[in-house]
């Protein structure tokens, strides 16, 4: 089966588009997702990123863009949401050990979809304790992990991946050695995943 | 017919992407296009962008995948091109009053095909010149026209109506009062001039 990675930080707003709707279009292909959680955020300030925050019509068109393209894909959107999240770190953290321990994927839409849907910031209370209990997992144990050396340590190696792959922005995938960004740009990566060029 | 208004500056690197394929798929789809020539450059110094030539990875990821969307749409393309363009002013200039004219499409065409297939800077010598000969007009006198002071307030009037119209980039296309950014929302701009939402 051919292999696609889905690299992305839960923080970008547009992976919210990517994260509902990732695994059935993959599926549908036959092309098989990894989930790779990292920082964003770190790479964009290396790269002296200014943040859609300080641009407000371009900030006012992504919301708007976003509402569209989910209203196209049939995905529930209420925007804009709580941004920039005050626990991204956390968040994050959380996607980290759930990719060594195989609920990533889970984690991750039942945490956007709260974000999305409801309007409650990922990584902070209750979105964060609610989605780790909706995927039957015990949140105070789950996040005291998550605060762990050792779960730093493996997000920063992820993050330092990244940086070796030239990721600049979130979602990115990558597909036989070929980058593609946005979310827009998925069906282009799933294409290449089944046959470069 | 409905209407689209295609909001671009010459120097522009997805543009091209637009340049060459919109009369087509707008005539396919019903839509009438009209072509507004402004400067981008001034609205992302004003908006404090920091431009892709000061982030190599993020430039090298754009030409590649300039080169991969216009491989998919059978539009020939070498790339990198001379970036950023030493004459962006006098290029637009030239757009701007073919706007008035009436050979605005046909002049951007030309120089677009000669900076990305050819590799010659859109608004210098040769691109400049052979361009304007190409489409039957005079390059002295009209470039002499290009930089008179009517035609920098016509220039400065139609970068003041993007600004108001909160663009903030290059390709945008209104449609019935709708903004889309970028060559990979045209289609969805032509059906929102179609029918609306």
């Amino acid at each position: 089966m051919s292999g696609l990675h889905f690299w992305f930080s839960i923080g970008s707003t547009y992976s919210y588009l990517t994260v509902m709707r990732i695994e059935k279009v993959a599926r549908d292909a036959g092309v098989d997702v990894e989930w790779r959680p990292f920082s964003v955020r770190k790479i964009m300030q290396e790269m002296n990123n200014i943040p859609f925050t300080e641009k407000p019509t371009k900030m006012a068109y992504m919301w708007r863009d976003i509402e569209r393209r989910a209203a196209g894909y049939g995905v529930p959107c209420q925007v804009p949401v709580p941004y920039p999240l005050a626990q991204f770190d956390l968040a994050n953290r959380v996607a980290v050990l759930g990719r060594e321990e195989g609920w990533c994927a889970a984690y991750v839409q039942a945490t956007y979809r709260r974000w999305f849907q409801w309007g409650q910031a990922a990584g902070s209370s209750p979105n964060l304790e609610d989605s780790l209990q909706e995927i039957g997992l015990d949140p105070v144990e789950v996040i005291a992990r998550a605060e762990s050396e050792e779960t730093g340590r493996a997000y920063g190696a992820a993050t330092d991946k990244a940086r070796q792959l030239d990721i600049f922005g979130a979602p990115t995938f990558i597909a036989n050695g070929e980058m593609f960004w946005g979310d827009d740009r998925l069906e282009d990566a799933l294409a290449w995943a089944k046959a470069p060029g």
